[in-house]
């Protein structure tokens, strides 16, 4: 392999590298701060902290969590993460919200929404970064999530609301995606039209407690929809549970879920293989917006693009032939 | 705008243009051939040829058909295109089926599917061309198709099977994209899991003689499943019509609402919006996949990518990382 980094790290990111490998909570958040800045040094020395962290990655489990508001994701996320410390494990709440640069944030903005988990020594709860762009956050996180597990976490959370294609990133950097779901009809359809519960290896219906009939219902017709969705894996069918996660129940049941999907996916080579594969499609994904990013700003891409998609739109040119000027900027 | 094109036509392209505006066959099935061919000199040469027939483009209205193989799409477009050429128009055929390449092709690979279509002088029926990726289909298709516009047809038909994202491919290349469907429960599941229901303006339950009731639970389940997928647009409701496309029952109707489609967006201006967003979609879509191609195609790309991507998935470096490096090298 060829070396990506020629030059060491600073004796500044060297500590910081050490204070992360010997768990301390300063700096990790620190080396998290130097990730999601969007300083091009900060970037820099962050790219080179992780490389020195990388090895120490790969250990935790990692656990998407994604439902809409009002399902009980922080309820739920709270409740597994006391359980997870009850068992002897450290556990990282990150979040992937594509609104937080425009909003603030409508996840984890705050940490009193956990606030027994928030106060936990073994917890460590981080809201989502802000970016430009879903495929920005998406990243930060996935970086945020490897600092974590280089900083000895047993299970990293990692917690979306249904906004755009965010869940589609979330399942696209963990082992296993949890949906959260409502015990109401129409609930499952919307997550069936969103194309999240063809991503789903484990459902949830939360708030059993309220309606037991209800939430027998909605699994009856989870599982029916699951059966016509997609071919059962080879290696995994998806369970659907009931749970209630204020009174806490179900919470053991989930995590057993958790356990054996790993031991079923890890046994036939499937879980080294989805994690290969998801680190290869964020290169690409990367190289893509990079590649974009470069033809934007390229002289007279910048100069032509305007009245050129401009004559694509007014049929005065077909797109290829306007596409093909543009890329022919590219050689000069 | 700056001027796309800077030598002329050669004096044997003029005359394909020429045939192909007087409406004549031969020159018509010269030109799609020239745009499908894969040689270099041939794509130069079409996109010349599009260019000059760009002017005379726009004038039909274009339909996309989609449904499972079974649905009965033949039998349907054979009634719908012999109904409309009982109307005085003419109707061109086109298909985008993206397994042709592997296969020969599963759609329209003989004109014997259409028997009285295709021995009717006031109808074109083309085959889907062969590419090595949907892309490159959809892109020869959506040329095709306005080389037809170019030579008078009315309407042109776009058909295309349920095979990886060739729907929509479609549905960005058409002014209304119909779904056919059986009068199956599980059916209107498979089109909403795949997305397609959301894309479509108009719905068809087909075959309905063999069962009307059957049709008309099948009818009520997909209103009730349109009315919970999306918000209604203020222009457009999408209409679940029955048929019987073997009895010719029902032909006219689904015309009507053709008709009625293009009529309230026009009103609104939304039909030639779609029109150009389209158009401006392929134009990046094209320099997305130009892009791609020449960065493969770089030699110190070449060179890092086969081992820089291994190291990415063993986890010895990251993905940000490597995409940095090779991006770096596109600038020397």
């Amino acid at each position: 392999m060829p070396a990506p980094i020629s030059t060491p790290l600073d004796p500044a990111d060297q500590s910081l590298v050490a204070g992360v490998l010997a768990r301390q909570l300063r700096p990790l958040a620190k080396a998290i701060t130097l990730i999601e800045s969007q300083r091009e040094d900060h970037q820099a020395r962050a790219q080179k902290v992780l490389e020195a962290l990388l090895p120490h990655t790969g250990g935790a489990m990692r656990v998407g969590i994604s439902g809409v508001p009002g399902v009980g994701k922080s309820t739920f996320i709270e409740a597994l993460g006391l359980y997870l410390i009850e068992q002897g494990l450290r556990v990282a709440v990150l979040a992937v919200d594509p609104s937080s640069s425009v909003t603030g944030g409508s996840i984890l903005g705050d940490k009193t929404r956990m606030e027994l988990l928030s106060q936990n020594p073994a917890a460590f709860i981080r809201p989502s970064p802000s970016a430009c762009s879903l495929g920005g956050v998406a990243e930060k996180t996935r970086e945020t999530m490897l600092v974590c597990e280089a900083s000895g976490f047993d299970v990293i959370i990692v917690e979306t609301v249904g906004v755009g294609q965010s869940e589609t990133a979330v399942a696209g950097m963990t082992d296993i995606f949890c949906l959260l779901q409502l015990p109401n009809a129409g609930d499952d359809l919307q997550a069936i039209k969103k194309g999240i519960m063809e991503i789903a290896d484990l459902i949830v219906i939360n708030k059993a407690d309220i309606d037991a009939g209800a939430a027998m219902r909605a699994k009856a017709q989870i599982k029916t929809a699951l059966h016509m969705l997609r071919p059962a894996s080879p290696n995994w069918t998806v369970p659907v549970l009931t749970l209630s996660a204020l009174q806490k129940q179900g919470i053991a049941d989930f995590w057993k879920a958790v356990c054996d999907y790993r031991e079923a996916l890890g046994a036939s080579g499937e879980f080294a293989a989805k994690r290969r594969h998801q680190a290869l499609a964020w290169m690409w994904e990367m190289i893509d917006s990079g590649l974009r990013s470069r033809f934007r700003s390229h002289p007279r891409v910048r100069e032509e693009l305007p009245a050129l998609a401009r004559a694509v739109e007014e049929g005065d040119t077909t797109p290829a032939a306007a596409a093909f000027r543009l890329l022919g900027h590219l050689q000069s």
